[in-house]
């Protein structure tokens, strides 16, 4: 390629009007910029080499972006309702979220912290996530076959947690553990018992994959002295089998600022060193199984004493308020950042093992359980700077990449040989990193993503409230590059879980009638021209279909004080063709991709007409998708008929004006089409689909123009002019798509082919 | 500078791994993509030229983006519910959501449609956005001094509105239409009464500028026919002083799928014209001055008649199913697209006011409201092509853009020679379009974006609800180029209004103590210090401060029953220094930023020990920012003492240890202050920012010192130790906000000055 056409100087037309380097100088643009701008852009139609699923902290959702281009393509709510999605506001996600309220509280947030994506062998296999909620102690299942949130779990014992959710190599515990200790069960005891009563405690959640759904009956919780736990991660390969839990406050400092006492944050960091904790959870579960735990509210738990004899649980010092315990991708060494200390300590799990298979212990701790010497199991420890938080790994070997909280940098190192090998400047204070699939047993390299935290200055003001900055940065090469600086627009992400995006393959659209909350046919769906509206006392229930551009049903009588109910079936087989449905001013938004049967309920408490539409933009005509809830005043008489007649009256003049204008357009339909069918269309999947769909409409439009047939043999000219439109409506659906299939095809390269 | 320089080939270091080139070839980008990505990349630190507001649709929010780097920032929630922000997790701003609540139904979501900046001089002055809620029919008043939401108003008789929200030019009305007809104040009417009894209207709300809210009892409606309306825009210049509301299914058409008959869609488009509504908005309020309105529900209505009798109302033909009635930024012209026609009709504002004048009418229509003569009032028609929807100016006289729904394309035309200049195809199926301040009277010209429906193939797949995409378009030369596609993750944009990102000024931090919704000192606010737990039978308040990394009272006492508020004041003058407060699984959030005061109250309706935290990654010891709510059961008589003693024990040893540390700590501390005052940092206000909080910082590490040194006196090794570490505590903040002083100026060049 001649540079001259690389950097667009010269004579190309569509630029004369400004060459890059005119750009580059107008935007400040460095040459560095340049290639960062080169290695993130990602033109129309363009894919992410990798999906992140990042936590939104408080929003209590997930944020799911993609890399290299770090544009986000979906928050999708997990214990927040969200009307877009409908999550709350339609009876079939409302039974999601009220699985997760607590002690008969009706609780409608989360604060999310640590996504984790499924796992096969140790490596993400892009079928479903999980997700923790620190504010209250549950965890929730997103499928990522339909990216919806399927299920909400609440822990039975803990009133803090923080520490999930973390999976074991084949998915089968997703790992949840305490944060602040209390009294297990969420019980009270005054805090002049903390040491005797308070506790903290990992929970082990037992997924079933051919459900999608975690089994609550088959999971269980280890008993954990009150220090405050914080972060786990699982063993993989020779450690697998046994999970690693760190905690800070090792001190059991219980605060007391109101007294005059120092505060926690003193309290709970005089210490040099907390305790990582070190557990068998395979044991522990064959410990449960032979009838070892206790029940706590119904939950089986393994106690202290009983994990400490039959020795499953082990403790060794760690530095100072750490976060992050993380296992080599070889499953070999664990890596800790203690916030307080300026190294990072890398553990050798053959020097625990073996330390613990000869029971050579330090001591003991306040609750009998082995302490092993630091020294002793510690492979190495590396001194990276101040406020090491949070590592992850590289596809290389040895390499990994920890983030330093105060020192507002990336440390980049070899935990094999303890060395250094490079740092770079972050914006600002960064919480966790993470690294594509850097948590796995085979990390992907390339890139990696610094969490910061405080984003002052970073972007254009948009109130006291900040965004926070995801800032992607390269690692492919020898020295870290900062690539690009992404705001995030709600909520604060704590820690986010990468994969490689080919392995994530979502469904295009949901079988006929399916409850996408259960994943499984819903009772209520009816297929176009059984619909029905079913009259009880008190209540009416309408089975409905959407399709553009209309409902059916769209008028329905209701009478003040009914409970009314709409099942909405989405009759659609065109990908995209998502509609959504209300009842103005009743408070209920389903939104209804292909195939999904979604419901509203309330009851018409007033009289009135109240209009319901379709909420998604899905047609041309989308605004004439519309109906009306008619609720009649208690012990009305109705003076005239209730049954409306036309407004408008056609003429046999309108009709064949009409006629006439839908004979034009199927010509024109039929260029686009033989224009289409001249093409390797066939080639194009997207097309073919979108073939599929043109060809429903213009049978649509087929039967539209038989009952305008009809209708004029009978000379019925009002009812064959409206139905002469509703072909044309038809007729006008088919042309849009036919016009997107063009435009696919000229911008795809398609050819002409021979007939 | 050097071509080899410019595309990095060569030698530079940094980028040897990797050259342009390379990237290129390996991201198949070609020289227009290059070129793009140095149109839109921005790096870190640097602005947006422009801020667009976009409405989120269903998900009841406000987008906020910048351009050129279509960069999410903020998601501002308006209708919705949202913790990250405590919108509706607060006390305060449950009031605002309350307001919402329409005929005693609790209504949290909104189907949010047009935002509009408040304007001075036609033009947007950064200070205001207004945003309707389609589904019930509402405004949102969102100040953008904080990107709060401070108000809601219900509208008093509509059922049904799409039409809100657009301004006056100097924002002395907030401009709401009708969609769907219904009886006015909501009542009921059997549909045979449909062209009796039904109504469109539209309301004006008055804006109190001072206040910053809407005031209700100056605002009125003018009733209208059934005809369902649809946008509006307000005149400006020669047309100031009127609006302009466009409609569809003038035929009334009432459906009837279900009994056979064709749906709205056919009937509501039948007839080759529309309504555009031509009404004098300044008379009609002084209409209602002079008492000519009538009351329904409270509201002051001017009715049909009083209108046409008065003079203020008339219509004007339209192509069929219009979507945006768009005036010229000289205020000369209205363009109007039909959705269902090829062409927009430019209508002449000097030709309407001369046939009004005039009182050439060419007919009447059934209320009997004028019709002018659409020929004579027409400045000329432009055919476009397929589906004409939405309009937008350029900065250059006479340039327009429209949006071709079923074409997916935007044109390029001049509106007053009536000549095509462009056209771009883009993806797919496009509904507004934005230009730049390109609805104002000056329009800023340089970008376009086109908010496009239905994304299919465009990102990765997510799942069957895919993200919307706008796409971004340079106009600035003679032809329009598509520069980036964001997909949006959250939400069905409607329309967005864009501004110049220098006009938008909003609060760096509150006032100490200042509810942020009514915008005023909170009573409830209390200074470090002052803090306070109040007990009443049956109640317990707490007065409590946040500051880094403590809350003030840390342990709270209350009975099993008692109603519990939490006044928290964050006591930062940080610029971004967060906090959030929850009570473990009591289901309140706070986001405090810096000086904000805001509560949470709830019942403790069960026994427990409950944990309190900060929800906002604050600090590094931000997970040690806790405290208790301990519930106490009810007829508990305690056993032993509530009052917790240390469960760590701390020697003259730990305590000597930990005071060399911090007079260790101080000489760096001294080093990074000593290299700062070397520098020119007073140049940079944000660092002089962040050096205030350094020093606010080291005076509290002095205080703390103070009583460390009290504690030793008495040979309090305890307290001493306790007290020492949380001076060292103070240390570590200072040093991690000189730490990013020390980035910042070393990233910005700063100098060293002669002493």
């Amino acid at each position: 390629m001649a540079l001259a056409t690389l950097i667009g100087m010269g004579t190309v037309g569509a630029f004369a009007a400004e060459g890059l380097e005119d750009v580059m100088k107008r935007r400040g643009l460095s040459q560095k910029d340049l290639l960062a701008a080169a290695k993130t852009y990602t033109p129309t139609g363009g894919r992410d080499e990798f999906l992140v699923f990042s936590s939104s902290g408080q929003a209590g959702q997930i944020m799911v972006y993609g890399i290299p281009s770090m544009r986000i393509l979906k928050y999708v709510s997990v214990f927040t309702p969200e009307p877009w999605q409908g999550f709350g506001f339609d009876e079939e996600s409302k039974k999601i979220l009220r699985q997760g309220d607590i002690d008969g509280r009706e609780i409608n947030w989360g604060d999310t912290h640590h996504p984790a994506l499924s796992e096969t062998d140790g490596k993400p296999d892009g079928e479903y996530l999980f997700i923790n909620d620190k504010a209250n102690p549950r965890v929730g299942v997103v499928s990522l076959h339909d990216f919806e949130t399927q299920q909400i779990v609440v822990n039975p014992i803990l009133q803090s947690e923080h520490g999930g959710t973390f999976v074991t190599p084949n998915t089968e515990y997703v790992i949840e553990a305490a944060q602040y200790p209390g009294v297990l069960g969420r019980g009270y005891a005054p805090l002049s018992e903390f040491n005797e009563k308070f506790r903290g405690a990992v929970t082990y959640w037992k997924f079933d994959r051919s459900k999608g759904r975690i089994d609550p009956a088959k999971s269980f919780s280890l008993e954990l002295p009150p220090y405050t736990q914080d972060l786990t991660d699982a063993g993989k390969g020779p450690s697998d089998g046994w999970s690693f839990t760190n905690s800070f406050c090792a001190e059991r400092y219980v605060g007391g600022i109101e007294q005059g006492k120092p505060p926690f944050e003193a309290g709970c960091s005089a210490n040099d060193a907390d305790y990582l904790h070190v557990i068998n959870w395979k044991k522990a579960a064959e410990l449960v199984a032979a009838g070892k735990s206790v029940k706590i509210n119904g939950h089986d738990v393994v106690p202290i004493k009983t994990a400490v004899e039959e020795g499953i649980l082990f403790l060794i010092a760690e530095p100072k308020s750490p976060h992050g315990a993380d296992v080599t991708p070889d499953g070999k060494y664990i890596i800790v950042g203690g916030k307080l200390d300026t190294n990072v300590s890398v553990y050798s799990w053959e020097k625990i093992k073996a330390a613990i298979d000869a029971k050579q212990y330090a001591s003991k701790d306040p609750y009998g359980i082995p302490i092993l010497d630091m020294k002793q199991v510690l492979h190495t420890q590396v001194q990276l700077g101040l406020g090491p938080l949070h590592t992850q790994f590289d596809s290389k070997p040895c390499i990994a990449y920890t983030s330093l909280y105060v020192d507002s940098q990336v440390a980049k190192y070899d935990y094999c040989a303890g060395k250094v090998l490079d740092k770079i400047s972050v914006h600002y204070n960064i919480g966790h990193l993470m690294a594509m699939e850097g948590d796995s047993a085979a990390p992907g390299g390339h890139y990696l993503v610094a969490l910061n935290k405080l984003a002052i200055d970073r972007f254009n003001p948009v109130g006291p409230l900040h965004p926070q900055n995801h800032q992607l940065i390269d690692i492919s090469g020898d020295k870290m590059e900062l690539l690009y600086d992404m705001p995030v627009p709600l909520g604060e992400p704590h820690y986010a879980a990468s994969i490689a995006a080919d392995k994530v393959k979502p469904l295009i659209r949901y079988k006929y009638g399916t409850d996408s909350r259960t994943g499984q046919a819903s009772p209520d769906a009816v297929r176009p021209g059984s619909e029905k509206i079913v009259r009880e006392p008190g209540k009416v229930t309408v089975y409905g279909t959407a399709i553009r551009s209309h409902f059916t049903p769209e008028i329905v009588e209701a009478n003040e004080g009914d409970i009314v109910t709409f099942h909405i079936t989405n009759a659609e087989r065109a990908e995209d063709e998502t509609h959504g449905f209300t009842v103005s001013t009743y408070s209920g938004n389903l939104s209804l991709e292909p195939g999904k049967t979604a419901s509203v309920t309330f009851k018409a408490d007033r009289p009135g007409a109240f209009s319901f539409y379709c909420t998604e933009f899905c047609s041309a005509l989308h605004l004439e998708m519309e109906g009306y809830l008619m609720v009649k005043p208690k012990g009305l008489v109705e003076q005239t008929s209730t049954k409306a007649t036309d407004s408008t009256v056609y003429t046999k003049a309108d009709f064949d004006k009409q006629y006439t204008t839908n004979l034009e357009t199927q010509k024109v339909i039929d260029t686009v089409v033989k224009y289409i069918m001249s093409t390797n269309y066939k080639d194009f999947p997207t097309v073919v689909a979108l073939v599929e769909d043109a060809v429903d409409q213009l049978n649509f439009a087929k039967d539209a123009k038989g009952k305008t047939d009809e209708a004029a043999k009978k000379e019925d000219w009002q009812q064959g002019t409206l139905w002469a439109n509703q072909w044309w409506q038809y007729q006008v659906k088919a042309a849009d798509i036919g016009l997107r299939v063009k435009t696919y095809l000229e911008e795809h390269g398609a050819k002409t082919v021979a007939k």
